[in-house]
């Protein structure tokens, strides 16, 4: 329950792997297995406690995130960054940064990303200052011709 | 300055098309022919009382949003979109939600884009409550396998 | 309680100054007189259901903005301004591009105030994804020089 | 690209001093010059991987905060910190803290400040609970008479 | 698809009840006749363009809302009202506003609610902009003696 | 002022409670007596140069907390809680996690909190991007019958 500083791993007790039985134990090895790595991170052995939550969050997130869609695997990952960012997760964010570099994204292409959201939150509050009222025409964004 | 159901457009006063002068009639003629539409959207008339918070925001866009770059168009759109959900800039969020539908996003894929937006807006305040410690080991996000 | 297209005022009853007694009554008075307006403002008069309420939040009120301090009247006012942007309350915002204005800002200065406001809505959220760490000496924001 | 405790100083790469060249190394040097500072703040060195994105970065905050303007540096300063306090950037509340105390606030002043954030966060979030309609006529504010 | 105003009801395009067949169709029903209404809500409607989406949604939400649980029903309700204001989402807050009123809170005590919120939200940014760091010991909130 | 990380409490100088005279020690000792600690948290330490806002602040956190109300304590430490995470504050979350815990929620109603908090959170955000009007009819929340 406690990281190597000594703080809690989270607000309530997680379930270590090596105690996990039953529904939790299969949904880590689930978890393992699907994501390709050798451990259960930190939120899921948190969710532990509640079993139908653990379960349900990680259906939901394999439904949503597991298959392509219509919009593809990288922009879902951009997207969740995008929103881990407006919401200031810390802990979201990491995990984000390293999912997006991992399809593909270089420094480059991340800090492009970063200016997006950079100039949307600016332009966002702008317009909430303003008190803007909807244009009586419809337009399509700040970017782009034709 | 004052819409049809008697509001004003914006906090300050706007610079109309016919009575925009030099500078500020460039940018405003420059901003229809780039964006393809036949009007000057309200917030490029509210900015106009400071011409240059106008041409380095009209500037400032192109960069951003003109170009391509690593992220591709419909992305940078996509993100736009997420930010503006994110802040709550109901102005910004009905332009974005035009704007993706004209890169090619249908109503499916809209909601699509939705269900990431739900879903981590959820997950991060969930990691945010739990105070989820950063895991010792790196991982790549919630979605996928390999 | 219901405005004139028909939507309550508030999600609580309201208190209309011709049914105010006691407690209430007094302090509706003492918000016209202080404010210098001949109505007391809806806030007030959703407030006015828990007179203890009422009470504590108009004199907190006083208390923070109705004096000079070392800010200044126009800087709380500024700052006033600035919070309600960012929380995205509309009524607020409302009151206090008004309330900015009458203490001597222009459009000019107004825009002014937003434009800082745009920079440092996109530079926080640029920091926050780029998890940028404390700087190992001392500086004094991006503004200036000596 | 490491800090002291072994956690990167931000989610790209940084380019150090020694390192950059061309227009990077000019634009280091004028931020050190420009901000009166012997180093160049992390924010910057992240923003290095894309010079482009440096440069804008660095103009744009020249021109909102290097100069006067209508609203003063101080005040400049102040809504800088709000704004970073608003929207929870740690790394920019810190500089902002630390930027506001050497224009010229001292702790009484600075709670001040905080006293003005702490009562409009509340009463913010009050009348987005209230769904308060707009008032009839106008008013200015909370704070004063006359 | 559109509502008296001309307005569209969403920025898709939704499913009327007359349209709706098969899962669509079976799920508005049980929306209806589990929580008492004769329609089905906007919210719903939306979401029928991705019945997977709408399905998931209409499950998680009585999985979680429908069962009393440790902390009841109408303790649900408040949470779920208090995290609609702190979001500023309007729809929300307005379909909660009238929940709790149902589950039994008259107007005094959902101002007693909204003075929590306000006390919080306020306390909450003193905190952010203080960068108060960790008490040495533990202490169980503002509240209470004992 | 510094804690053992060497790190400030606070942005501002703290009153250490040995220094504390006057109107400052007796808030300190009835904070103390009436919350049934042997410290004075750091929150309170931070705001004692400014001996008004302390005493403000602590008479303000006592009306609205320390009477049972129509809420009850728990509910208004479930609301305290809930405002904190929303708000992203973690100084104020740790302490109120904690403060829930005492007030009798075990981890699994923790658990349970955080997955409203985490479904509402999604369907808020939902609702803002769908840009959803106001139904036609008024409903009761998501959660139930009857």
């Amino acid at each position: 329950m406690f990281n190597e500083s000594g703080a809690p791993t989270a607000s309530v007790k997680v379930v270590e792997e090596e105690d996990a039985t039953g529904r939790v134990m299969e949904t880590y090895e689930d978890i393992k297995r699907t994501l390709g790595i050798d451990f259960v991170p930190n939120m899921y052995r948190a969710l532990a406690g509640n079993p139908d939550y653990l379960e349900m969050t990680w259906q939901k997130v394999q439904s949503v995130m597991g298959e392509e869609g219509k919009l593809g695997r990288q922009t879902k990952d951009i997207v969740a960054l995008t929103v881990s960012i407006m919401s200031g997760c810390d802990y979201c964010i990491g995990v984000y940064n390293d999912a997006v570099k991992r399809t593909g994204l270089d420094d480059e292409a991340l800090l492009e990303l970063y200016q997006v959201i950079d100039l949307y939150s600016g332009l966002n509050r702008l317009n909430i200052g303003l008190q803007t009222k909807k244009d009586e025409k419809r337009w399509h964004g700040c970017g782009g011709g034709g």
